[in-house]
């Protein structure tokens, strides 16, 4: 488990890191990045894992994220993965699509060719990538949060539903929260999973409420000027998922604020503070 | 004075904008951004000008500098222009070189062939473009402060010198401190300039203050690790030039951090904190 390091650069008080590795699960070689707070040798910090969106790889949240002075006052690990597997090699949309493909793995294990040998993003992100983390930087795996934007809102919100013993707590940035009930959705579902939309719910944190699956809370933040809202993200539906289920949501509709950085930068520090309550 | 809205983003309980003119001074369209945080209607804002380093466009702080929480509780406007004229025509460093031309303006008027009739930065920066800041923002014209980076250091400091009745205060991030003594400066001045070095001085932080130029104290945070300490940057002549001239230099060496944005937005904050108090 040979893990290079493609750059580092202290900032506020700790180390923002770039690394890279050759990845089982993928079969590619993967990029992420990690802040890690200065600390006391020894000493196991919480982590919060933060999934990007269509078209990012780890450097667009490491770059406009503002996520370092919260992490370091907190005492908080930050990882950012990439969205999806890259090299030659790689089958992208076939017409290179910004929604499908590279940059758009979606947070699924592909089943359908020719996506299924390197888009397994699912995998990677719940066993190989915490396997590498925990092995290389000081975290404590008893205090692991997710979180993401988008289509990495998707990402944390199925894996937390999925796996809500190994994440304390889970929040997102407009998220698509039902991808199965709209475009975005549909076409990286038929096109990593086929056509059956029943092997579809156990990708949609909707449909995964609705068959039962829980996590103690939520915390989502959504611009009401975002040019996704009604088409591609319709918060409307977890709201609706969660009160039928009594899971506590917290959907706070943010006025004037899009889709961009400039939004989830602006709640970010509000986010780390949410989640670093739940990690003590 | 026509401007045009390229962007225009919310963002910490403010508006992050981009904006375009057809500028006199450059015979160019220049584009500058500007962070208005809410405020009551009718008031007059301060504004700190934010002078960007070599290859830089308005774009790198605004998307990487971390100013934008600090500047909404402060209730501060934050201007970033662009470090060159830029579009067809407008001479380039014969090589493409990253140290002159497009990107490295350096803040001159240049005077000679075939830049003096573009690179006017100068006059761009302490005439025109204040007057179209002026005329489209709420901004007090009486609480200004100006800052940089690095080249934008160096154009910071210059500015503030020649201008100490229009800018209340002025601090930098690694700057460039005595460009006539270092190579990247040497190069710019005589390309911009011509071979007289006498006429350099103008331009020139240390050779200004060793002139008789004042300002009442200036602030500087320079990483210890920065590739370009000791060649380019050289901020120990400015202690010296600061020190003959009894102007009140706190000059923070911040250990293990480098030249770039991971370091600026580190103490992004500080600098504005600092800028605030004596905006009042």
């Amino acid at each position: 488990m040979m893990l290079e390091t493609v750059a580092q650069n202290r900032s506020f008080g700790g180390t923002q890191g770039v690394y890279r590795h050759a990845s089982e699960t993928t079969g590619t070689e993967m990029t992420f990045s990690v802040f890690v707070p200065d600390h006391r040798k020894g000493t196991g910090l919480p982590v919060v894992w933060y999934l990007s969106g269509l078209t990012c790889t780890h450097a667009n949240v490491t770059e406009k994220g503002e996520y370092r002075r919260a992490c370091a006052e907190l005492g908080l690990i930050f990882v950012a993965p990439d969205t999806s597997p890259r090299g030659e090699g790689v089958p992208d949309d076939r017409v290179g699509a910004y929604d499908f493909g590279l940059g758009a793995g979606f947070y699924v294990d592909a089943t359908e060719a020719p996506f299924s040998a390197n888009y397994r993003m699912w995998s990677y992100l719940t066993r190989e990538l915490p396997e590498v983390v925990l092995g290389h930087f000081p975290v404590n795996p008893e205090r692991q949060s997710i979180m993401g934007h988008s289509m990495g809102g998707h990402g944390a919100l199925t894996i937390a539903l999925s796996n809500s013993e190994t994440y304390r707590s889970v929040s997102a940035f407009s998220p698509i929260v039902a991808p199965s009930r709209v475009p975005w959705g549909r076409k990286a579902l038929a096109g990593y999973l086929g056509d059956d939309e029943t092997v579809w719910r156990a990708h949609d944190a909707v449909a995964l409420i609705e068959d039962g699956a829980r996590v103690a809370e939520i915390l989502v933040d959504q611009g009401d000027a975002d040019q996704f809202l009604t088409e591609q993200l319709r918060p409307s539906l977890l709201a609706e998922a969660c009160a039928n289920a009594r899971i506590p949501l917290s959907l706070r509709l943010q006025p004037g604020y899009d889709h961009s950085y400039y939004f989830i930068s602006t709640f970010m520090a509000d986010h780390l503070h949410w989640h670093s309550r739940r990690l003590l």
